[in-house]
């Protein structure tokens, strides 16, 4: 099927989309603050409808609603997945622009939430609309799930999958994590890292002291620091007892995979701005620490007097918080268990451990029809081979929807963003000309679908009318 | 001399002296932040020459001034040192009351600075006054010397001392650290700690990066953890090298000394909500480290995300803020090259050491005159021997003024706050009981003071009229 109709269109209406996406990234709806949720899903529905899709809102307990979205037919369905909070701006001052601006400047569009991921959630249903003006109905059945927690462990979306499960049986599931790497090359994942995200607090006095005090009165920074000093060696590797042995050896498949992975270091090194990677590592060594290395990562600490000032105090409380990101076989659950036990046995009892969230590993297959679809979308498009990663190192709540069916459905997983995006960070940003690429990109991913779905009988997914009253808009 | 008529006069003023008091605590003068300090300079002028003293004000440079007043005269001379300025307010939710709103509640006046200390100030001034009105001249001569930077590691008063030796030549200083302890005995110090006050930064990426980055990209937060660790024992015994070998042991007279004094145990524990002690240390073995010890405490760290809502990030930055106090004969200098050292040896040369401010540790004579004035005035006025501390655990800027001279000059230090004053927390308290008899106490001084001078032939401290041109107020 020629796609000259299909570009044709989205060039045509390049200054629409473009558009479109500077209304939703203006819109501010940081899930971690609860500012602009409200109105956020109430534009995420109407832009759905907008693209042909019928809708439905699932507003599970106080949560911030989940916009489900049907469009197409047949008997081969794929999941969407997107989100549309954004994390939290940071430091103001660290922006060259307002964060919900959604400025245009030398063909970049900068907002907060631009690249994570408004810009593929607005791409993508651009491409629904642009394919049914120019090819009529879908081939295959999409349904999109956008939630609005993703940054805060996505209590909601986990709730709908256990109530809802019968919305969720799908032939594969498309995520919207990834981005072009700093050589340009499209990078397409079938997998991702799980996550475990824990708030380790020691209690002293009642409040904080002077620090006269220091010579006799227990301090909670130095217990902390204490603690944590035990959990990794000074090179940073994880010496939490039992860590290691709970890791899965590479699968000789995967290992050959990872052949054809390179991280661009010097870019990379560059772009961060340091010198060195952890340990001193290069080439193949990084890349299989990167994507197949468990991490516990310091996200912040925070005790005493940090302000601007010298206050001499004993600080009353403190605080870490530590992410780790799991690769098969490590659970969620095993890790906050070993990690327990690790502080228990070396006296560390009085070591508060708070869990905040967690999300387990979801790996998959290169051979699945989302997988091959994207893989043969990227060829196609760049004239190159994509870059697979057999594990993404990001997390996600991706479990939540993959990991409900046994075996857990096929994830594919590609985005709209570059290696300049800085989607956690300050000045986050994508390419104009990537935004629109990823319109096409997705219309063919359809297309792709589509063709695999004419030469299989599997799949029936009808949704139950019982289950969902779809809106058509 | 009996004081009938001096204590009257106390009494009979004691509005006038509470609503002094409440005026000058109204007014925010903190150093660190730069508010009110200009106003709080001229009110103390003008509550000086209010008190009978002649007045200048020393500006060095584009530091806060520094309040110079005179009053009496005679061959002997004695220095009062206080400060105008106040510690931050810190977490403004952690006050029942506005911090500068000087409430006066339950007989306690609560504000910012009324234990640390303008209680002290108005309280001494309020003497002078009482002494001249009921007395006639002071048989002494008194320098007031006020700063405005106490909570900034004092640059103008180390620049005043330099500049104006001749000012300082005294026979004895005091200064306005004490309290009543748990027990409500007056508490006398005859020395202090000194102090360094020490920022570590460990710097990584640019920026905050998204944690997915943790397996390979270098955690400045980690670094700095292990790099703490290392500087303490689990039991919270400094461990960097060199550091035991500079510490004086205890004289026998000290020895003597710390068996007088008591910690009210279960008191302090009560007050600090604290179940147990560094290294579970009680009795004798407690006050000898609460008075003895060096400290190398964690006043703040401050990395990464730490407000509310999770955020998975991999900071750029990391940075800790440690106060050392110092016994004898630890100097800051040989801490700074100790630690800077001890960091090296261990591949820590990535960790950047800034030095913050420092002052030697002070001890002098339980025999010189100003000793020996505060501790038959405690006898007087409380019927009970003081509880007399060979060196206050606490630190200062007393080595700018009385270290310059060979020996040092003899210091000692009282005050008017109490156990539950906290002076650099929430709820800063003074009671109005004691700070009544904060005015009277230093009456008693002024006299005893006096008494000895009579006795004694030493001491020729006229101010050089070069030097200090004295606005009578």
């Amino acid at each position: 099927m020629p796609f000259t109709r299909f570009d044709r269109y989205v060039e045509r209406h390049a200054r629409t989309f473009t558009e479109r996406l500077q209304t939703i990234c203006r819109m501010p709806s940081v899930a971690a603050r609860g500012t602009g949720m409200r109105a956020m899903a109430e534009a995420i529905e109407k832009l759905m409808q907008r693209s042909g899709a019928g809708t439905r809102a699932f507003k599970m307990g106080s949560g911030y609603p989940i916009i489900f979205g049907e469009c197409g037919a047949g008997q081969h369905c794929y999941l969407v997945y997107g989100h549309y909070d954004v994390a939290p701006v940071g430091q103001l001052t660290s922006w060259s622009t307002g964060p919900f601006a959604a400025t245009i400047s030398d063909g970049k569009l900068y907002a907060r939430g631009a690249a994570n991921s408004k810009g593929d959630l607005v791409a993508r249903l651009a491409a629904v609309e642009a394919y049914q003006k120019t090819f009529g109905k879908l081939p295959i059945c999409l349904r999109f799930i956008i939630e609005g927690e993703a940054g805060i462990g996505s209590p909601s979306l986990h709730r709908f999958a256990t109530e809802n499960s019968e919305l969720l049986k799908a032939d594969g599931c498309i995520w919207e994590e990834g981005n072009k790497d700093t050589q340009e090359r499209f990078v397409i994942s079938l997998g991702f890292k799980g996550i475990t995200f824990i708030e380790l607090r020691v209690h002293g006095a009642r409040t904080d002291l002077h620090s006269k005090w220091g010579a006799i009165v227990p301090n909670p920074a130095w217990r902390l620091v204490q603690a944590l000093s035990t959990m990794t060696s000074p090179k940073g590797v994880i010496t939490i007892d039992g860590f290691s042995s709970h890791i899965a050896p590479i699968t000789p498949e995967d290992a050959e995979a990872l052949k054809e992975i390179q991280l661009d270091e010097a870019g990379l090194k560059s772009e961060f701005r340091i010198s060195n990677w952890v340990r001193g590592m290069r080439g193949s060594t990084l890349v299989k620490e990167h994507i197949f290395g468990p991490t516990c990562t310091i996200c912040g600490i925070q005790t005493g007097h940090t302000e601007a000032g010298p206050k001499t105090v004993l600080p009353s409380d403190a605080m870490v918080r530590l992410d780790f990101r799991l690769v098969p076989d490590l659970s969620p659950d095993i890790v906050v268990e070993l990690l327990r036990e690790h502080l228990d046995v070396r006296g560390f009892k009085d070591v508060e451990l708070i869990e905040l969230g967690s999300a387990p590993v979801i790996k998959s297959s290169a051979q699945s029809s989302v997988a091959r679809a994207a893989i043969e979308t990227a060829q196609e498009i760049y004239g190159a081979p994509a870059v697979v990663y057999p594990l993404n190192p990001a997390s996600g709540p991706v479990g939540a929807i993959c990991g409900a069916s046994d075996p857990p459905m096929p994830v594919v997983s590609f985005g709209t963003s570059y290696a300049g995006s800085n989607p956690h960070g300050p000045d986050e940003n994508i390419r104009l000309e990537d935004f629109l690429q990823s319109v096409k990109f997705f219309g063919r991913v359809i297309h792709h679908l589509g063709q695999q779905a004419r030469h299989t009988k599997s799949g029936s997914h009808k949704i139950p009318s019982a289950a969902l009253t779809l809106s058509r808009g």
